[in-house]
């Protein structure tokens, strides 16, 4: 790393030791898991390197941007609207959170049974080593999961501006007008720490950007449907990570290269693993960067994932916004159904997840399923019991997997996930 | 146990041994730890008899009511409201949820890491062993915390006429709004199971009705703040529990009649421990019959517990509801309000409960506070954390304790109490 991110690092406050020891863990974990792989697209090179400089060039650029003026916003869910951020002019960024970090001081402030994804997004904070969450502007929390909700009553004692967001737990009427409030509440915030007042013009150029960023993603994971599978679910997953830091547009073209290479690719009867390497799809709980725990066992067990049910992932991905709307108000209408038709495990009920699952299951040609939980991730470790009973009533097979993220476990996950990959063979 | 009870839980469906096995224990530890007491109020005599004809004589009353052709409707949650209920000619009990039962097959419905409440109410319907929750003729969920909304969507294939009520997760205008369409859909449901349509008039009778059983529980608890204590934490609190199961009216005037042999007590100077026995408040999780396991420990280890800062406790029984308004809209408004006081951790942020703890300890001159939480109660667990350093920072020590309805920790758990205690006296 340049000297130039030394200081860069220095002034947002980051802990020099600690930091450089995340860099090296991580630079370490990329070159094992990733840079092993066999058969990668040539166009992963580009998320190399924005891997390389997660944490060097990415903050530069966003330093540069509220040097001219422009906010940084982080956020921890699929439900923050970056549609909204991008047309008040400001830049959307997903906080860390996928790996331990200051465990021993984060228990001080979270009971010991707290999702890893949640006391992760303590840890980088207390150990000052997300220099993305030091540069954002504004936080957003959101009321999702138990959590989080609890968690952000805390988490506002150590962030300067945290912003929370409700959210509704059904898909009534009701529910409906609190995620339109909410998100017209958001828009006066985000005006507010702007001062850019949002027009029919900047939210449609706006969800257009975001439409056009899903749509890439969309067609990298349609690509996934080949027999073989032209990538593999490392590469695919992270570029569902890099989703939710990179410059949108730049991250658009770079997605679509990958896909302009992979439809040779297939087109070529090319894949990244041999014919007949039987096909998972894993569903359940998000995987932030560097969370390669499990595609790594997988993938490494002579199978391929082929699709990611999750907010990292489909569920974060799919649906385009409507952007046929004339006015702010029909513009944000569309928002809020776009966003309404999120399936995430706080909904109650929550038939729309099983369905896709399903549907994903078809489309993606999967042989079978594995369910990821974080562990005391209370509202999908609930679900995984009847969307297993669901799946096994239609032959497909499931496997139900509670971890976190420790290592400590992977010699005995690694032994559950290849029993299950033989009874798919 | 009369034959006549026999067959009348055959009648419900009840597994005659689990259940015949359930009342032992239950018997038994009603005896070690009730009966054992010292000092009680002559009054208790009346909770002792409907601790023995619990599954009884109760369950007679309530059947008896249904062959008169009134609805009976069972609840997990204060939030259900009893003046709805009570204003359509139904009655309302507290389902089972207080003891481990089934574990086994309940644990194929949900994660091991839930908490034993839910799991117990699971529990208590697949061993067939509740005769409240088999008497009833619709049972309410309500989307609280996490565990409790997706648990429901599964309890929903067991029980036949599951209705669940949404619940807001923040106080704001949306927040009340949502509880009152809830209560307004509520009112229908109830309407159209018993046939009856609310009035003013009975609404406000109702509603008068709930009034005098809170202020009855309430002047209870004031009495608790005399020193001496004139009544034990486990008296107090099964009177608090029985507030759930009883005929409104009946335990009224069963708790107003111990009130009344109480201010003699107290004017006496006489009290059911000695002079200077510690004092302590507990708050947090919910405590159901039969889960006495905290206050026979607290109790057996020199000190008194003068005060629930719980939902079985205080924050079930505070707050009467205006009974002022000529319609049934403006009483159900009144209604809401009632109930949108209530201080739940599913609330963000949720400083009422905090600044009702001070309050408690302050009133109810406790020396210190223990923290109830049950083991995977997300909502409790995160909020005993901050509530713990804002007592310290108060010098009111606290203890933070997280269980469950299993025996094994209590030689563990009552080490620790009696430290707590030492350090009070």
């Amino acid at each position: 790393m340049s000297e130039d991110y030394r200081s860069m690092w220095d002034e947002l406050g980051l802990d020099p030791a600690a930091h450089d020891a995340l860099l090296g863990v991580l630079g370490k974990a990329y070159q094992e898991i990733y840079l092993a792989q066999k058969n990668r697209p040539q166009g992963m090179e580009y998320f190399d390197f924005v891997m390389s400089e997660v944490h060097g060039l990415r903050i530069r650029e966003l330093l540069d941007e509220k040097k001219a003026g422009r906010k940084i916003i982080g956020s921890y869910c699929v439900f923050v609207p970056e549609e909204i951020v991008l047309a008040a002019g400001a830049t959307l960024v997903g906080l860390c959170s996928g790996a331990d970090f200051a465990t021993e001081e984060v228990e001080k402030l979270l009971p010991r049974n707290t999702c890893a994804l949640i006391k992760s997004a303590f840890g980088f904070k207390i150990g000052k080593v997300c220099p993305y969450l030091e540069s954002a502007d504004m936080v957003v929390g959101e009321n999702t999961c138990d959590g989080k909700k609890k968690a952000y009553e805390s988490l506002g004692q150590l962030v300067e501006n945290l912003y929370v967001m409700d959210l509704p737990q059904v898909k009534s009427e009701v529910g409906r007008s609190l995620l339109r409030s909410e998100y017209i509440r958001f828009q006066a915030a985000v005006e507010k720490l702007t001062g850019v007042k949002i027009t029919a013009k900047s939210l449609k150029d706006a969800i257009d950007t975001v439409n056009a960023k899903r749509s890439a993603i969309h067609r990298l994971s349609s690509l996934r449907r080949a027999n073989p599978a032209p990538i593999s679910g490392l590469d695919a997953l992270l570029a569902n990570q890099v989703f939710f830091y990179d410059n949108p547009a730049r991250f658009t073209e770079s997605v679509n290269r990958i896909c302009d290479e992979l439809e040779k690719r297939i087109a070529d009867k090319g894949g990244v693993f041999p014919d007949k390497t039987p096909r998972i799809l894993v569903s359940g709980c998000p995987q932030a960067v560097p969370n390669w725990k499990l595609p790594m066992i997988v993938e490494t067990s002579g199978a391929v994932i082929v699709g990611e049910e999750s907010c990292v992932g489909e569920r974060g991905a799919r649906n385009p916004t409507d952007d046929s709307g004339e006015t702010v108000e029909e513009l944000l209408d569309a928002i809020v159904e776009r966003y309404f038709q999120v399936d995430c495990a706080i909904f109650t009920p929550n038939r729309d997840r099983v369905d896709h699952i399903l549907e994903m299951v078809d489309a993606y040609r999967a042989d079978g399923v594995i369910h990821y939980g974080l562990q005391f991730c209370q509202p999908y470790l609930m679900e995984s019991i009847p969307v297993e009973k669901e799946l096994e009533a239609k032959n497909i097979p499931c496997l139900r997997i509670e971890t976190d993220y420790s290592m400590e476990d992977v010699g005995q996950l690694k032994t559950r996930v290849e029993a299950f990959i033989e009874q798919l063979s």
